[in-house]
């Protein structure tokens, strides 16, 4: 048997670390909170930047890719900017055995060294809207890390758009808000919450935050993407005016927006159990794996079906034929179930006397004889089930832990529980309507570390005439609480 | 008309540059040496990527992806690799507002943080072969810098490879060699001289380097890509043993290979003209440009039949269609030949009258008609005939510059020229028979500033009875001597 990881009941998070290790996806370097991506971990980002990298360029943006250094002084033209990155900066003193004039730093983000090279490639409206994506690493030096979630060094894409009014930035912003929503739900078959952050969380240097905010298993929220207008703030910091059709100055209007390798994180706690790994069928760089059984005496007939099965099914399926001799089947369905494949095929003996295999899913371990003549059609409709499944699972939960606490004293019980261990008792979503006065806010963090995690779109609207449930104020906002990652 | 660029007869490196802003391939950044890779370029490195993955993926490797900042200790650990890397090293001495208790440097190649790893991952001979891939970023301080050819940021690929046995790891070296020699040769229609590097030339801390180098325009060769054979220097500096097949204790057998965004340069080199960029079919991010060409009468019909057109052939070629009523068509014209597409297709009046349109080479400018019927499949095999061309080209071109001067005097001539502007006569590539004497070989780059690139396979046979034409005694090897890049 393959070795035991921790069950999602004794400690979520030890189940956590021990699916990232135990299926190869990740391990500790021996840099203080960076990462390493093992070849399976890395696969997964692939096939999500192949899916993303396509939205981005069906909806007109283009790769380009900027300096990893930035000089310091850059990232104080924009105040809140310098302000929300300057405790996370990693600086190089040094270069080629000098000390350097004007120390740099590693970017957290690229903001400012791109608007530095949009003041040079903007001067009219003829340049615009400029859509630009850059796929790279970035550094954040964060104190309490955790693989893929939150580590010093991690890889993203952000893109940085530029364009003539306040309106098409705006859209924009919303457009790739809703790309990140439909690759989360489609891809990742984990459905999110979308809507607009409060002052307290948004982006440095942003004048809107928008994010999409999924629910993991031990009913935590996690913020999976975000989407920024930022105003003008960086074209006036870098001085970006461009020529308007009319022949007047004015300043560009930006945004960026981006996700990260955290998805993987989110990928494994909306999806994954006790057994390990479950990957939605779209993003598992194997769909399915083919595993022969024998003995010596079938052997050869066996392992001969198999590779014919094999190279059939390899024309249209990412599969996986493993034949290795030295593991039994046990060990091998357990291995394969925890790298998160999503179908099993058993072939035995028996079933090849009868001219058919076993398939087994690894959403809900249902297993099924299917004729081998039968046996592609069935596992394309079975991946499309599983995705779909997934999904419905996740969104079922998600349901389940959405709350409409009334009362102040209910909300604080949601969230903190009633014991003393607030582990237990995470608490999911709670929507409740929200006075809008950021002390309100404040003091649900300290009273329950919950956050608001978005003001859903028409916040304003739903909370007409209702009260806050925190002060007993009239409600400006209706606002999703939650503790998050 | 579009702007001129400078002409390559009079000045090769202005040209070079001239082509790489215009054709907005890259642009200098605010950071010194470091460069802003374009839309335009970074498609080109898309296209590249692509093909050079594909090609790892089917020789069996994976990707991965290890920390950008390694502990300054860890170059220590191989004597060589630290003295060749020492003096070319970012380093980072402050992160999250404090002084680090050591520094991390930037990696300038991931030998050691990987080696690091591969003692967590390698125990037995079961975990062999080990064969990943990384795409990164990396930084080398240099001292004088351009575009592409030489920046302190450039983008990569590192193959890092481990074995059981000394065969297997240099026939991974071989093999990845090969790889790269047929990447420059059916992609990139450039033709490559493949062989060992001497001991002034290897990698620092390889046993033995293998190139793949090119000849440019100017006469100059161009280092494309390296494959080293690392023996067990990285397995002992990290400790890296493994169980053998018979049970006793061995250390582990290293490769790494690499090819940079440096291509791009030597795309550019290899094949480009006074008109501008020149990029071979199968790497351009545009194959085929339609350029409808109307006035006011005209216009409708014009665009309704180039619309047609276009959406038939966006089935098959990656096109553009440039419907831009700001430019003239002569303007267009040099616009698009300036960004290198290999095929021109013009629509007009008259084209339309007669069911026909023109097709116009980028590679050597010819004109042909073709009936619209047939319009695709003459596409589909110019492509072709554009793509075999220019590696012809470029092949006969390094024939004619491939020298066997027989004295000392004609190699000086050869590198030096007869005039005082060594510019003017960089030379070519010169093969001759060496002694294998490091000071002969110091000799001729204190002459000539000509180096040996590579050692060609079986120049130890070639060689065997041979005088070195520098020094006079028998030669040990037959060399290729190169003023380079």
């Amino acid at each position: 048997m393959a070795e035991q990881i921790t069950k999602r009941s004794t400690s979520y998070s030890d189940w956590y670390v021990d699916i990232v290790l135990r299926a190869q996806l990740a391990d500790y370097s021996p840099v203080k909170g960076s990462m390493v991506i093992r070849p399976r971990g890395y696969a997964l980002w692939e096939r999500m930047q192949q899916a993303l990298d396509r939205m981005f360029k069906e909806t007109g943006h283009s790769n380009a890719y900027f300096p990893l250094l930035i000089p310091e002084s850059f990232l104080k033209k924009e105040a809140e900017h310098v302000e929300g990155f300057a405790p996370e900066l990693a600086v190089v003193t040094h270069g080629g055995g000098q000390e350097l004039e004007e120390p740099l730093v590693i970017r957290p983000t690229s903001e400012t060294i791109i608007w530095s090279m949009y003041k040079k490639w903007i001067q009219s409206y003829r340049d615009l809207p400029l859509l630009i994506n850059q796929w790279a690493n970035v550094v954040r030096w964060e104190k309490r890390t955790r693989l893929f979630l939150r580590s010093t060094e991690f890889l993203w894409q952000e893109g940085h758009t530029a364009h003539e009014t306040e309106q098409e930035a705006r859209d924009e912003t919303l457009q790739m808000l809703d790309v990140y929503k439909r690759f989360a739900e489609e891809y990742m078959a984990m459905p999110v919450r979308t809507g607009v952050k409060t002052e307290s969380e948004k982006f440095a240097g942003a004048v809107d935050t928008y994010a999409i905010e999924a629910l993991m298993q031990d009913r935590r929220a996690l913020q999976a993407g975000t989407s920024h207008f930022l105003g003008q703030n960086f074209a006036k910091a870098f001085d970006v005016q461009y020529q308007t059709r009319e022949g007047s100055l004015e300043y560009v209007w930006a945004t960026s927006w981006g996700v990260s390798t955290r998805l993987i994180g989110a990928l494994i706690m909306a999806h994954s159990d006790d057994s390990g790994l479950v990957i939605p069928p779209r993003l598992a760089p194997t769909e399915v794996v083919l595993i022969p059984i024998f003995r010596n005496k079938t052997k050869e007939a066996v392992l001969e079906a198999a590779r014919t099965l094999a190279r059939e099914l390899r024309q249209e399926f990412r599969l996986e034929l493993d034949t290795d001799e030295n593991s039994s089947p046990g060990w091998k369905f357990a291995e394969w179930e925890m790298r998160g494949v999503p179908i099993r095929v058993e072939l035995g003996p028996r079933d090849l006397e009868n001219n058919q295999v076993t398939l087994v899913r690894r959403d809900t371990g249902e297993k099924e004889s299917v004729s081998i003549t039968a046996v592609a059609g069935r596992i394309r409709s079975l991946l499309e089930e599983i995705q779909k499944n997934l999904f419905d699972r996740a969104l079922a939960f998600r349901e389940e832990n959405t709350h409409r606490p009334e009362t102040w004293e209910d909300m604080k019980a949601l969230f903190n529980g009633t014991g003393s261990d607030d582990q237990a008792a995470p608490g999911g979503f709670a929507l409740v309507p929200w006075d809008g006065d950021p002390a309100t806010e404040a003091l649900v963090k300290e009273e329950t570390k919950a956050t608001i995690r978005v003001l859903p779109f028409g916040n304003e609207e739903e909370a007409r005439g209702k009260t806050c449930v925190i002060s007993g104020k009239p409600a400006r906002h209706m606002a999703v609480f939650a503790k998050s990652y």
